[in-house]
């Protein structure tokens, strides 16, 4: 009984949590961040405000946690697709595509929610997993004659990132297509 | 007589200014953005201090005075080797090699003058350009079968600049060399 009783706790935790997680973003999506406050987050996430400072100190922590989540999310996906049938160059264009996709998707946080999501140590951490997530794909590649192999992954996987940021300056789903398969050129085997 | 005196001033005006400009940057390179005063700069620059306040109000104008220079004379290296000889191909990969390689060294600026220096309209404005001149060049390259006409010359600037700025995380100019040839690659034509 006990035990049942502390899931019971846990799990309803976990769902105030989320709850938050997700009013929140949804507030500061549509009113910008200066403008929501810890009580109107209380109150659209109906608890009380002294229950949410219970699981948060601020507005800027809750973004913080929905953000590492988001990005949690995202290298998830990015690992299945890895993970998935195909050729090693396929799977790589299909996870370079997915990465193109959630940049220009992140471009719409605008100025002042990205400078505050962006400067988290949490971002850079997820930084480094992608690139050694790319660099193992692009070795693989390497391995089997789908990618350039008088590069090294390392630098190669330094230009993907680099090259697919581009992806939030462009308009349309249509040019993020192609942005992927320029950048999937540059990493083709040499030729001549 | 009032002519030539007048060239004298205007001349020795520039001179004094060019020596703030380059006497600053040392300053600020050597000891970091905050540790740098007006007096000292005056002092280096063997001025006094009431003339500097005659030229620049403060340190941070003082040093995007110096970037602005800088941008143009960079701008106007990349247009001579639009300019110069050899076939579209050629000239456009002269040209994104000059610029990696100005994108390696800016990164030696540090975050904070960074920050400082990047914010500044003048910037965006040469972004602007640099960008109208990438595409012209790349248009170029298009009709003379240098450059893939499956993708807009617009789009493959904004692929451009975005894989080269991969240079400021490069540690040697071999690497920046071969951050080129796989860009370039990707501009190349549609191959099969």
């Amino acid at each position: 009984m006990p035990k049942l009783w502390n899931e019971t706790i846990e799990e309803h935790r976990r769902a105030v949590r989320e709850t938050v997680l997700e009013t929140t973003a949804v507030l500061v999506t549509e009113r910008g961040l200066r403008s929501v406050t810890m009580s109107k987050i209380a109150e659209e996430s109906g608890i009380g405000r002294a229950t949410l400072y219970k699981y948060f100190p601020d507005v800027e922590s809750i973004m913080t946690a929905w953000h590492e989540e988001q990005i949690a999310g995202h290298l998830r996906v990015l690992a299945a697709l890895r993970d998935g049938p195909g050729g090693a160059g396929e799977r790589l264009r299909a996870v370079l595509e997915a990465y193109a996709f959630i940049q220009q998707r992140r471009h719409g946080h605008g100025p002042e929610l990205g400078a505050l999501l962006h400067q988290g140590e949490h971002v850079a951490g997820a930084e480094q997993h992608l690139h050694r997530f790319l660099r193992e794909l692009l070795a693989e590649g390497a391995q089997s004659g789908d990618i350039r192999d008088d590069v090294s992954p390392d630098e190669l996987a330094t230009y993907c990132l680099h090259a697919l940021a581009a992806a939030g300056a462009l308009p349309s789903k249509a040019a993020v297509h192609r942005l992927v398969t320029v950048t999937v050129t540059g990493l083709g085997p040499a030729t001549g």
